[in-house]
């Protein structure tokens, strides 16, 4: 896999953010009053239950930050298959500074797995097919860039980014415009030469509208798979088509099977369940 | 319900950094194609399941941040109930701000309202008992504070808030320290009057090394319901007792019956689904 | 025109800071000595020079944002055209708000209407061709989204806005992939499917392998017309072509007849002479 | 020359900010896709052009910051006259970084070489003369003390950095004080003791009176060279005397022969064009 | 003492923001002209008169953000008391840079240990009994997390850090509430499990409604000496109790020995006055 | 008295950081547990003892920060005397937002009343003498906006505001230039043509070696009377003499009386107590 790894600019403040966040106006009470200065511990990040890693740079971020002499030693890089009790990454350091870091690197690390574990058992269930599945803008506010990486990092890929980085022609925006077509030769007009227009279409008269004003790409939001199919076999490649909907690890084969060339998930970023990653001290 | 609001000045700057996430360097490409300046609209925010209402405070001031001129009429306050269909607020205003601005207040609303509807699940699997629902530090980087808010909405209690406000001694402290006891005394030691101690325990030889030792509440980790009433009827009132470890909406009320005080639930704000709520236009 | 306003929470804090910079520690020092509180003032923005207007939502900001007394009214919106001595906007209310925010106001106005106008000359020297003139990512450092919005007042298209919302191949990265095909390869690997890929291509025989490897556009910079035309030629439109490199309103209509379709220039944002506006207070 | 260097507290937020809206959401996706993670490269910033250094530590925070492990050795300091070809610094280390970093870098570099070159034309033309050749507060909003520092690298001088550090009295000011004398006695009243006061004067009238009144210096705006002189022999050093007003290198050394001060002009960093300069990479 | 460090990422924005407040735009005019780069120095923080340090990691840190090679090697810790002469630490590295950073360090250096002196001093006044010092919200805007740690570094307590972490019940709530226990009532209902509840009382009959309904600490304000002695036989053990009002070194011994639990006093944190520390280079 | 506001975008950033402080993660639970929503309130801003009022914008802004709904009507503007038990504004509106700003409304406007009231008893102590009081760059760290701002609100004036903003040459740096002349000359070859020079001078014969050199202030500091009168005889008007050290309401008129012709004092930010202000409510 060729994982774009996020830019320590983008990540710092997050980072930073969380811990001011997590550390407040005192610091960490507990570790304070009962761990003594310069007591060194070695613990393991473990995984337990099997998925996908994500957010290894954050976790080591949130450590380092804390207290650069805390050594985190990865074995398990982002994208990789982690079984339970997997070893994710060693830490070694004062142990205060890891006590005190151990909830924010193991809140960004968790909830990002979990998102790649998601991810992960939507691309398993359509192998096979030349469907590739996509994530949406229903996003944590504020983590947008982290929750998309971490849809690559599950084997998925990314849709738009934000509003400004391509067109989506929504249902409500055909209705205001009065057509599809009428739609897409507004935006046609007002697209820079490197933006990608999609379309969303709720039947196939629409999708032929679309075809035939030349989207790029259109949206086959919640169709039948029956109505997919012949959504596929009208595109003939003269769009690309994603089906969105529904999508679940168990409804995606079919899906797929349709044809079309992406499937696309909001639950992946806006539901998916975290991935349970532990921070196990020695004794 | 006696819910504190947010206060402005807190989340004025999530959601700035939420729009500007989303209109990123271009703004809206595609509303702003489509949509003619000053059209106006109405539409309404509806339940598209049942659930808990928690956010309209950040959803409002995403519109008003977009387009002062948009007007939200809220139905049902944070922390009412709403039914599949329910509509929780009106909107109406120019159209392109409530198009430009739906993804963004919806993505706050949609995961507050399903912590607060996670929680409130759990409050009544445990109606009549006299167990709170508490959640965790466990929450999303940056959003603690809106998360805590949204589990109070669902009618549960708060935890710590970070480090800083209570001591909580785990398991890895004790196993620093010595003992329980030997925890506990460090930490009153180093206590301000107002800041409580809780201890976590595994056992009922820790437990009672806690009671001794004047703990204001203990941690119960995953004790089975049996060891758990053992544990109540031993802190008999000394000591707060908050059970953790697989809390469901199945399992929530055995373990409330064992007579624990409070029942925390880290999944609340890390794995709550969001409630489906949509933004729906007039024809 | 369909010019897309740039949303006020993007340029907020820009306005912000560029205040706070000339105010610096003690506020405007020469004002508030000399001009008494309250006393009423009207002037107007004038033109001293012809150019087309751009940024005045800045302008605006800039005195609301010192005194929200000061009414500005608009007389020639963003992308017209002014001649020498046109009234632009109006501006009364407060002598001493109006004169702090004089310099802010035009720092943005000037140089925005100066990128608006560069841009304007260039598309005025290919009318009547297809080519549409578009800028860089030669900006100044934190007014990306600004300058690129001028561009388009003045009637051009956006390329790229950063590095991550298209992928351009330039001739440092062809030379570490071996050849432009094998670059091409690699990156529609990586590339998101609503992600299109251009290439920078030296020679034509460059341009038929990014041809039969499929790229999206080709980058044909600094080619003699004759070259351009026989590339443009061979592209034939599978890809779209891009011209760059000496591009001025001289030479602009040259390049313009071989039939490509982009034109891009870096100095519309790196290089533009600010256009010269004044805000004439009446006596 | 002995050039304050600007302080890493204050250009580390510039190069933060340039980058993050570089890098955008995702990185870049181009060097990333097609450079392998590691692959070592060399490089040179090289002038294309003749003209003066200035911003190096920008172009060096900029790589820093992307990657540490790139290495920067700088061959021509800030203020250092580059000749066409001239290699200024080289570059080496991870070549992803080192692509990745290369347009940030350079649209800081050649910003403020142009601002430097353009300011060392300006006291070139002086040369032999008294004047110094100053610029004002007509800066690109954000950059102010980072283009007050080009000019210093180019020779110049520095006018007010904000509206809170000097006096200056414009002809508005002027006009609601009712003369120069009444504004010059109302600044006088107003101002700290370490706060010097300038005032327009529009002629030798005024001139006159500004003398009498005691103003530490007098801005001669847009005066005759005739008149210039006049004014000079007036001044007859009770005040420092500066000239603005159409300063090219052509009009500078007639303008500078008045025997006046300072000669100041705004384009210096409003309008000068970029230096050119590229990153050159080793084959 | 077990004090706790204030995190780095804690008080790393408050250093950055100091030291841009105090290097402007142009940074050390004074030092730049003087100073030869390079010059190599060595100086002590040495104590002008009696007290107690803090603030010690907010100087070096200072200085590392200056110029990461000045070295700053500390003998007295903060908390320590240091005598008229005493060296507290030493510093050395480039002169440049550590007369740039002097005043900054100095600033918050000087005014820790002025809040860590006072502190101490009540402290002093109160030993052998077992009233504890602590402080009150009445901080510097911006600086409550370092000035609670400076009356820590004092050997004081920490009141609540913010209205978020405890209930502090004052007069005024008392009077919209009706009574006392009425305000105790709804304080009981709405507060977490971990928040503790204070209540002010301006008499013996409230602290008695007070005592039955269960507060968790009586804030006896403004209390003569008689009275507060028989508040804490009332109180008997049942309730923290804590005197304020009119405390200094000669009247905190007769409240002491009342038998209070605390001593609370506003001055500490925003009427005592710096302790006086130079930075003495050798010759 | 003429003076300059604190402009609205330099102070809202300290208040609402001052509020997020005091908020925290959950906001006022004491008021918001026990005021109704809603309910109606009216208080006064009383001065407990006589002093000068400073910082009512700021006062102001809180509460308008918190709820708009609240009124503030000033009685007594910034720079004038209050009496023991003046009102200086009143303020009305909802219970809550007042109950909840008022420590931080309070903690600006006490802390800065301080500053002006120590200046003002330091004018008041020189009047009738040519000596004006300054203060020094001894502020608190990020406040030195608002600090310099109180003393100009108590009757005096500001020195330096940074590093940058004019030469002050101190006995470090003369004695690294060698001589006094020599730290003159080489200030003088850097400084802009609006930067004035002080120099300090430890004895006579350096005051003799600054007026020769040219200095335009200098810093007799630590003087004795007898020696500072003499040294105003040297300067005879040559440059501006500054008296320093030891200042206080009782040494203030002696040190006057020698001529000098500015009196500092770093105390009157550093060290001056805040003055007493209360809000009273309404009963």
């Amino acid at each position: 896999m060729n994982l774009i790894p996020l830019p320590r600019v983008v990540i710092e403040p997050l980072v930073r953010n969380a811990l001011v966040e997590d550390l407040g106006r005192a610091g960490d009470l507990t570790t304070n009053a009962i761990v003594p200065a310069g007591l060194p511990a070695h613990a393991v990040l473990r995984a337990r239950e099997k998925g996908v890693v994500a957010g290894l740079d954050l976790a080591k971020l949130t450590f380092e930050l804390i207290d650069p002499a805390i050594a985190v030693q990865v074995e398990l890089e982002d994208g990789a298959i982690a079984s339970p009790g997997s070893i994710i990454a060693s830490v070694s350091g004062p142990a205060r500074g890891m006590l005190t870091g151990e909830r924010t690197a193991l809140n960004f690390l968790c909830r990002l797995s979990g998102i790649a574990s998601a991810t992960a058992a939507l691309v398993a269930a359509v192998q096979g097919t030349k469907a590739k599945i996509v994530c949406t803008r229903k996003t944590t506010p504020g983590l947008r860039a982290i929750e998309k990486y971490a849809v690559r990092a599950g084997g998925g890929a990314n849709h738009r980014f934000g509003l400004d980085d391509a067109i989506l022609i929504k249902d409500n925006h055909v209705a205001i415009a009065g057509s599809v077509s009428q739609a897409l030769r507004r935006a046609r007009e007002a697209a820079g030469h490197l933006v990608k227009i999609e379309v969303e279409v709720d039947n196939l008269d629409q999708l032929q509208e679309a075809l035939v004003a030349g989207a790029d790409a259109v949206l086959l939001d919640n169709m039948s798979l029956d109505m997919l199919a012949k959504a596929v076999a009208m595109a003939s490649g003269r769009a690309i088509t994603e089906a969105s909907g529904r999508v679940t690890p168990a409804s995606a084969p079919a899906i797929a099977a349709t044809g079309v060339d992406l499937i696309s998930a909001g639950w992946l970023t806006h539901s998916a369940p975290q991935l349970d990653i532990g921070l196990d001290f020695d004794d």
